[in-house]
């Protein structure tokens, strides 16, 4: 069934309430440049890439298996792969939104219809439980992610809704829902799953059906957070974020992924129901998290063990876990953020998230991935097989696929979607929080028909081109996020200097143009002083992009352990936009005890390093990788305090 | 059976040749002091505690149930909780060798009868494998460890032989090693067991029984590792040090305790071969791995997540792991290279690890454990319940027991015959490499007769009094280690200054008096550059202690997160011998984002700051803590070349 009305359509958050109003896939498309690389790899490439390896490894088949009755002695992958052919499914689902593609629509089709063959009959899906000689439907809430996976199941089931078509999937969904409603409403077992995420997609799916059953299935999960439902663990019950109600909790921890998709998820239920204790209660854990437990990638989670946030500063450059799934994570977070708010610090942070984080993970092919993203690859890391399956965590680089594979289809379906993240419209206005080749019409409730195609060369280049195409006969505003490093942004209209920041309100006329002129330097940034792992070090940034030093760019025989950065000496960009930094050279050396009475530092050579951006590390080979460089400048790590200034 | 004949007595490491030979138990005596206190806690406590722990919780009935038929429906802990019992009664059997105690020696009786009555005909003894309802025996040598806890029940033995007693547990022992070479030897299965620890227990029980086959065995062993054996694991082979020969390999890594058992089993097969290929490289991993991969404490291993070394210079404070296992694992690897060589350097190891890694574990009372010993405590710890058991690495104050309860009892075996690793014996000098309160009475089979007694306040205080009660009438040598931290230190012979270093070679009287005087000025400690984790921060040291700051010295408000070393300023000793630092204060201040263009330090207070000794921290309760504290000097961190000398 397609669907005609249009008020339903829309894109991956639709808030019954906000103060911005998404765009949808008919509103925004994007018209080519950096993205629409990114999103014709995704589209020609990763699906596929995807689609392949579960069919060859069997991930696909466990639904087959499913309906015959034999996935109990024959089940692939561990519990929770059933997830990644939602995310499949969903990415297919945001990609035929942009446009009919019959190839695509096909084998969207035929992978439904095998999904939706194993349900059975009482809207139970799931292959790795419930049949004889299977664990218990229910029997391991803490590991068993059998809501996850129902919540991704939804979640795609969301997309194809959003984008004009109640199918065979969503009717899998309404049927999936009613039994999980059924199970753990309100008559059902005070249980949650232990691993977030049916939460933030029970919200989506009732304000796309209009089912408030999903809404309040998703508001009793987030209510039942942190009151002791599940077992205790090695790593402590934070790791499951179940160590306190959600409403109490200040700052997000435990397992990174789990706690951003709960938060986004709380975030859903407090919006449907105003309920404005849980909705501070959230935009204070972003707060504290970005100020203090969140990589200068937007990278989340410090440690390897348990995928989790480490103690507030504990942001290790060289065990960064920064999952690329804790990335796509924190910008759901904090698209909901901006949509309830209109506050462009959250559009910042998916700015820097997007493009310093999720962005790092796929390869240049679009065939390789990385799972985790350290900010210091102490030695070279290995060259992974591109045909067989990694484990998560290894130091190689991108891989083709994971025993646990949640990041290429995370990735699949951001990219899938991911211009709906970039523009969002008010009563009269227009607001544009991410610059790309994109085209923009739309329909303002205040003013009418508007139409505009914004044309930039950024991330790479600090112009963004705004032309007004078709205006309504009156005043509406056009509103560019100026970036909050970006301290001297100038716009103009038509030639003429304008005000940079605000809404740009006039009675624009067809063919205007805005230009939005954002300052590209490369820019030294500091760490904040209880960042212990990073003292001592700067970083180098340029427009939104965090630069890193490979060693590729160095003499040979030295890695990017080696140098330091004359800070003092400034940095430049070459005519071709890369940027250069003056660094010294350490000759490698080794004591035999490494703890001496004395600095014994000794720089020897100077270079001028080629800096990179940071997301496209490695695809040059195999190398060391800094992104935090120490300095060569005396006192720029703690300076003393101005004399007579003590007290 | 009382062993009579002396040559077979001795301490845990009695090489076939050496440089240095190992006292016994009936040459060396604690006689107070530093030492004694620990020596007296241990035998008063701690080995009563843990076998209350392993009563009350049935790891010591596993062995009751194992011979009545029962464990496979009832066994209590992990796989590995054999290995507890074992580590137990080798503490047991070595505090019996200070002197009879009748009611040690009877629950050590009854203890080694539970056991005994556990083995199986074949001489296979192992609560967790092999019966009906259990796995079969050998059935999962990657991580069922039953060939490490055989280990640990022919070190006990071992103990036991080395102080005289062939009893049964010996014979338990024998029986056992005959099973194993059956089941692994020339014509056995070429396997080796994922955690290694038979390996240095079977050469040593070859030396004490004669047994060339025991040896024969460890050297399988040691030869088939690094050949694939084990099955491929998440982590890599190398946590399992199956990743390549011992022989080839230039640097520990893999899991910490794993490896340094593996290299001191490896130099022992190749002392007793003498295959200097092998010797020369675990000499060489001893070097490599104390140069770039060990803490300042001496602690070893940098991950949580697999317990296991990091790259060279990976060595974070805060998320050091510091295993307490890995402590007396690498003591006893580098006591073995002390024995071959004689080199100081390793007696200097064994001292820093003892003093600031193994010390670090027990609680004032013996009543609780670190299992992991962090270098930076960023929020104070909780007070663990003295009666739960505990996982092994939260972040809690010392725990009484845990689930993986390795260190409480290794920290027994080691108290209880720590004084073996004090000093050694030449043909013709005596070496102290340990300043403790001990006696020493010798024969040395160049000269004759020597009793000597050491007195010190050691490590507190720098003066080592040596009194020669008993000396030959001829020549020989005192030989006192001189810590290569103690750069001018001044030696006496009866009040006139002798040259400190190297033997004192003497026709020495009764009575005779030597005085050793180490500086125990406070030291500024800087590490070497690339350990990124502490870049721009110093360590204090005092003579052989690492010290740290507690916030409990710190004024109310601030943590050790806040404060910064103003080392231009000094340090210095108060009276009753109290390291003080001047220390600057930071407000506690956090930024919305914390990375920024300027570095925004600023220090508003000034205190001096009383610093402990490393091992004693959190004796007084819940603390923020550190051992790296950043520096308020200008160009503490990595001053740039001087002019004229860049090239």
């Amino acid at each position: 069934m397609t669907i005609t009305n249009l008020s339903l359509i829309g894109g991956p958050v639709q808030p019954g309430t906000a103060t911005l109003r998404p765009l949808g896939a008919h509103e925004v498309r994007v018209a080519g440049g950096f993205w629409g690389a990114l999103v014709d790899l995704n589209s020609q490439v990763i699906l596929a890439h995807c689609e392949n390896w579960m069919e060859r490894i069997g991930w696909i088949a466990n639904f087959d298996r499913a309906a015959e009755g034999t996935v109990a002695t024959n089940h692939s992958g561990i519990e929770f792969v059933d997830s990644e052919v939602y995310k499949l499914l969903e990415a297919m689902a945001w990609e035929l939104g942009r446009g009919h593609q019959q190839d695509l629509a096909d084998r969207y089709a035929a992978l439904v219809a095998r999904v939706a063959a194993a349900q059975d009959q009482d809207g139970y899906l799931h292959t790795s439980f419930g049949r004889p000689g299977q664990r218990d439907r229910y029997s391991d809430l803490e590991w068993g992610h059998e809501l996850y996976c129902f919540g991704h199941l939804i979640q795609a089931a969301v997309a194809r809704l959003r984008t004009g078509h109640d199918d065979k999937l969503v009717t899998v969904a309404r049927r999936l829902v009613d039994h999980v409603y059924r199970e753990f409403g309100p008559d059902g077992r005070p249980a949650v799953c232990g691993h977030p995420e049916i939460e933030p997609a029970l919200v989506e799916f009732g304000r796309a059906t209009g089912s408030a059953q999903a809404v309040e299935l998703a508001r009793l999960f987030v209510e039942r957070r942190g009151t002791g439902t599940l077992a205790t663990i090695e790593w402590g019950q934070e790791y499951f974020q179940d160590d306190m109600p959600v409403r109490d909790a200040t700052v997000l921890r435990g397992h990174a992924v789990r706690a951003l998709y709960l938060a986004s998820g709380a975030l859903d239920v407090g919006t449907e129901a105003n309920d404005l204790g849980l909705i501070h209660a959230v935009e204070q854990q972003w707060a504290n998290t970005v100020a203090k437990r969140t990589y200068i990638t937007g990278g989340m989670g410090s440690h390897h063990q348990d995928e989790a946030f480490g103690a507030d500063y504990e942001l290790p450059s060289d065990r960064a876990y920064s999952e690329t799934c804790a990335g796509i994570a924190s910008v759901m977070l904090s698209w909901r953020l901006l949509l309830r708010t209109g506050d462009s610090k959250y559009a910042d942070l998916m700015e820097r998230t997007l493009l310093n984080n999720v962005l790092a993970s796929p390869r240049e092919d679009g065939r390789g991935f990385f799972y985790t993203n350290t900010l210091h690859q102490r030695t070279a890391s290995t060259v992974p097989d591109d045909d067989s399956i990694n484990v998560r965590a290894l130091s190689t680089l991108r891989a083709p696929w994971f025993e646990v594979s949640c990041c290429p289809t995370n990735v699949a379906r951001t990219l899938a979607s991911v211009e709906l993240y970039f523009a969002t419209a008010t009563q009269d206005a227009v607001q544009i929080h991410q610059f790309g080749d994109i085209d923009i019409r739309t329909t303002l409730d205040g003013a009418g028909d508007v139409a505009l195609s914004v044309r930039t060369g950024y991330p790479h280049d600090g112009s963004i081109r705004v032309e007004i195409l078709e205006t309504p006969d009156r005043e509406f505003g056009i509103d560019l996020r100026i970036p909050s490093w970006a301290t001297d942004a100038r716009m103009s209209l038509n030639g003429q200097n304008v005000p940079a920041g605000g809404a740009l309100r006039r009675h624009f006329l067809a063919g205007d143009v805005v230009i939005l002129e954002l300052p590209m330097d490369p820019r030294i940034t500091h760490p904040h002083p209880q960042i212990d792992a990073v003292r001592g070090t700067v970083a180098v940034e340029r427009g939104p992009l965090v630069l890193c030093a490979e060693d590729v760019d160095l003499p040979a025989g030295y890695t990017v352990n080696d140098i330091a950065l004359d800070a003092a000496h400034g940095l430049h960009t070459t005519g071709d936009g890369h940027t250069v930094a003056r660094a010294r050279l350490r000759h490698p050396s080794a004591a035999d005890w490494p703890y001496t009475d004395r600095d014994e530092t000794t720089l020897t050579g100077i270079v001028d390093l080629n800096l990179v951006p940071y997301h496209s590390w490695g695809n040059r080979g195999p190398a060391t990788m800094r992104v935090w460089i120490p300095t060569a400048e005396p006192g720029s790590t703690m300076p003393a305090a101005p004399d007579g200034k003590e007290n």
